[in-house]
């Protein structure tokens, strides 16, 4: 199995792009990743991708990147885990490369949620969780996360002004961050006042609906002369999709074996990870996340924010370019947005939000967490 | 890079599953493919799927079939490459057995199109088409094969009944596969006076929605012990997903190469292919990918099916045990189907229908002609 490491990134803005199409959205990212590398085309295209069919009635999705972005013939396909598909996508086109199949591939996150009418993205979402046993008695996404929330809350004693730092954190970090959706900062006041979606995550828990796309090039890491991010650990795991089959609600249990996947492919423990981009959809799931991950002990993590361990200068420094909260949550992206945001960090180009680092991790949560991908990446030496 | 073999192969019967879930179908050939290779469970599944979003509202299948599979925890994602999603996902699992990340993969293809309303089937399938382009001036999927198939006729000067020879050879070899969703014999004249969908293909070209899943079992050949049948060749390629972009309407581009890359990793010829199982979603199809593949000069396939060369008996066998039109085509599991035909006649399990072979190839198309996977196949010594 070859080592793989990653040579080229690129992205789009994240918001509302009402100007451009799903396909023009990817290629642009695809397009400035190959620039990134120094490449005019790759051997294959993975794409994430959770709603273009549901949103934008386009399925399809890797023949379609692959022509217009140039590279008409090449082996491309769409990969699908919920939410977490630009992190599913990443580790199959990781097995690409690892398996010698493909010298350079792109995995292209890419997602339109805004140009919808009748919240067909609403319910669109809803699809991540059970269809039959969740979505059929009339909850959406957000409720099956609230229903988290308040368990969480009850058990551990918590008010909902707690979980602030989590979003303060995120827009403070989204502020220096010119891709980001949101540039301004939160009080404690605002956030715990926001307006209600399912009680308890109010607007201001709650990651935004956006349109954006990602691109990551990879390649054998003897083919990057030094100068790429080596892919130290890779690994999906899953759980139940339903919330009321888990074996312990409060615990992620596939974000907890993806990551230990991850550190035993590395070699590597929670203590050697710089930065952690997790998947902060909602504030209740960057505690679950922090906690499953081995970074905080179980109903400790919101501590652990409140103590600043998650701020740039903090332990554990997370939402580092402002998170899915603040830059955005165009989902079948995200997974991507973070290892791109990590690989500024680990190249040292982070700008103003740059962290000392050699070691990052990024995770990728699909549904309420029943698809976890977790990716740790080096900087070269 | 590992050689890979499959040692397991599970089916449902193909047809209107009313009384079965989208996960109860894809369980049950998920546990009949894990009980045929004597294993309690796998690594990884890859799910092939186009339409589940779109007709059950029920993304993230992967976690989900994994579980009720009895398998929560593993790797699961979903692989789309439209009406070829089968196909692409055994060639998703096929890396990553190859690659050495996993000793033993699912590939569960599964489709459930029956259970719909308001032709919504109708609608989803033409998300394999481009939305923008092709879709959005109101032709259906139906209607892009149709506009293929009157210019094949135009070009070449043949009369719809010439194609009678698919169907009829389709529906001869469902007779002797109990889990087709067809059991009668066409003639000619039923085939040319069929109802017309869009001109000139009608009821009698076309194959039928159904609902199904079909899963195989992969690991390492040294695994297999002699009992596996070996993959020695798998390729994806891309053309146009619109046709108007297609720098030849009437050459299927994306068969052609992902055919000689599957040749080529074998090391053999259309010459010795003994078995053809290629994707007859429409007879003109048929056509254009024995002409892609190289069985057949441009134009000239039609005649080839007109001398009796793709019967059971003939040069090059087709559609043999039902194809897409007498088996039927649960879309995203069509391209597993064509891979547990091919096993069940490499194995010499193929009852009457059985032919003397030693190399198969499957192919797998997506949309008219934009993602194509060919696997070629070989039965032990």
């Amino acid at each position: 199995m070859r080592d793989v490491s990653i040579i080229g990134i690129g992205q789009t803005s994240v918001g509302e792009h009402w100007d451009k199409s799903l396909r023009e959205l990817a290629v642009a990212s695809v397009r400035a990743a190959l620039a990134d590398a120094g490449q005019e085309k790759a051997d294959a295209l993975y794409v994430g991708n959770m709603l273009a069919g549901a949103v934008t009635r386009q399925e399809h999705l890797g023949a379609l990147i692959a022509d217009f972005a140039g590279m008409r013939g090449i082996e491309a396909v769409a990969v699908e885990t919920a939410c977490g598909s630009g992190g599913g996508a990443l580790r199959i086109g990781y097995q690409a490369v690892a398996s010698g199949i493909h010298q350079t591939v792109i995995v292209c996150g890419v997602e339109k949620m805004t140009d919808s009418i009748n919240c067909a993205t609403t319910a669109a979402l809803a699809m991540a969780a059970d269809a039959d046993f969740e979505v059929s008695q009339g909850v959406s996404f957000v409720a099956i996360n609230a229903l988290l929330m308040q368990r969480y809350m009850y058990e551990y004693g918590l008010k909902h002004e707690d979980f602030a730092p989590f979003a303060i954190n995120a827009h403070r970090n989204a502020m220096n961050n010119p891709n980001a959706m949101f540039h301004f900062p939160l009080t404690t006041q605002q956030f715990d006042s926001a307006r209600m979606i399912a009680d308890p995550i109010n607007l201001l828990d709650s990651s935004p609906i956006a349109d954006g796309s990602a691109s990551v090039i990879l390649c054998p890491t003897e083919m990057a002369k030094g100068r790429g991010i080596r892919i130290r650990g890779s690994a999906i795991a899953t759980d139940s999709v339903a919330l009321h089959d888990r074996h312990e609600l409060l615990f992620l249990q596939a974000a907890h074996d993806s990551a230990q996947r991850a550190y035993a492919q590395a070699g590597v423990t929670p203590g050697d990870i710089d930065l952690f981009e997790l998947h902060d959809a909602f504030t209740i799931m960057s505690a679950l996340s922090l906690e499953a991950s081995g970074f905080a002990e179980r109903g400790r993590a919101v501590r652990l924010a409140q103590e600043g361990s998650i701020g740039l200068e903090g332990r554990i420094p997370i939402s580092i370019m402002g998170g899915l909260k603040g830059r955005g949550h165009p989902v079948g992206a995200t997974g991507v947005y973070q290892i791109v945001e990590l690989v500024q960090q680990l190249r040292g180009e982070a700008g103003d939000n740059q962290v000392d680092c050699r070691l990052g991790m990024a995770q990728n949560i699909g549904g309420s967490g029943a698809t976890v991908t977790t990716h740790i990446l080096e900087a070269p030496d």
